[in-house]
């Protein structure tokens, strides 16, 4: 009876602490949706945006580098909510290692953070080759998690 | 002879005009999942965020509500330039009134950015009864736009 009863109380504080995550998406498939469309927009403006004028692929652009530098560090903060419990299945690319290994993937993704904000101050100097060392770091840091954690 | 050379000098006209759209993505198929993904994202916030709130179906917080609020208007401003030429067809519920009713398009757009903007001020207020007005005349905006256009 005793051992019932340490079941649920463990069961009732797991399911808690599930609650912020989970709360904020109506279904795991949602919070899936959520990140993959977070990166997917992060991934358009550096690369396809920052990075294109970074190679020379597009023509330099200060203005459209900075706002799209601010708009990835401020995507940069949103998908770590949606990989709540039960979003490890389904339509996802991300390994099982996110969530064994919390404390690891939380740090690459504090450091992309941390890359993020550079890029910003990068983009705000107006200077291609500033912008040209921040984009490559930043893409760096964004490869460093996805090289552990994607099966991409 | 002259009538080919009109074709050839229009059809460049034609290209060339096409291109600060498509240059920012590399296929239409990534126009069109920047626009999804972007609307995903500004769903989540408006809808399972402030909606929620709105409803009484999570608790008030004028913090979240407000930063929701101003990553709703910031989105709002992106998913345009990816309505480029070619992105009317794959995986889209976008309807072909879109492109062949420009102008009204971007009346309902403009309209829903100009909510967004209310709302923001709305949320940052701090008073629910406030964010709730805002909220639902920003969702109705959204609606329609989303009637008109999406098969949705």
């Amino acid at each position: 009876m005793k051992k019932n009863l340490w079941k649920v109380l463990l069961w009732g504080c797991a399911v808690a602490a599930c609650v912020p995550a989970l709360a904020q998406f109506r279904k795991p498939d949602d919070a899936i949706k959520y990140r993959q469309s977070v990166m997917f927009i992060m991934g358009t403006h550096l690369y396809s945006r920052i990075g294109a004028m970074s190679n020379g692929r597009s023509t330099y652009d200060a203005k459209v580098a900075a706002e799209s530098a601010e708009l990835v560090a401020l995507l940069a903060k949103l998908p770590w909510v949606a990989f709540g419990p039960g979003t490890d299945q389904g339509m996802t690319d991300a390994k099982p290692a996110v969530w064994t290994e919390q404390a690891k993937f939380k740090d690459l993704g504090d450091k992309m953070q941390a890359e993020t904000a550079r890029l910003v101050i990068a983009a705000r100097a107006g200077d291609l080759e500033t912008l040209k060392v921040a984009y490559r770091t930043t893409a760096n840091s964004c490869k460093a998690c996805h090289d552990v954690y994607t099966s991409q």
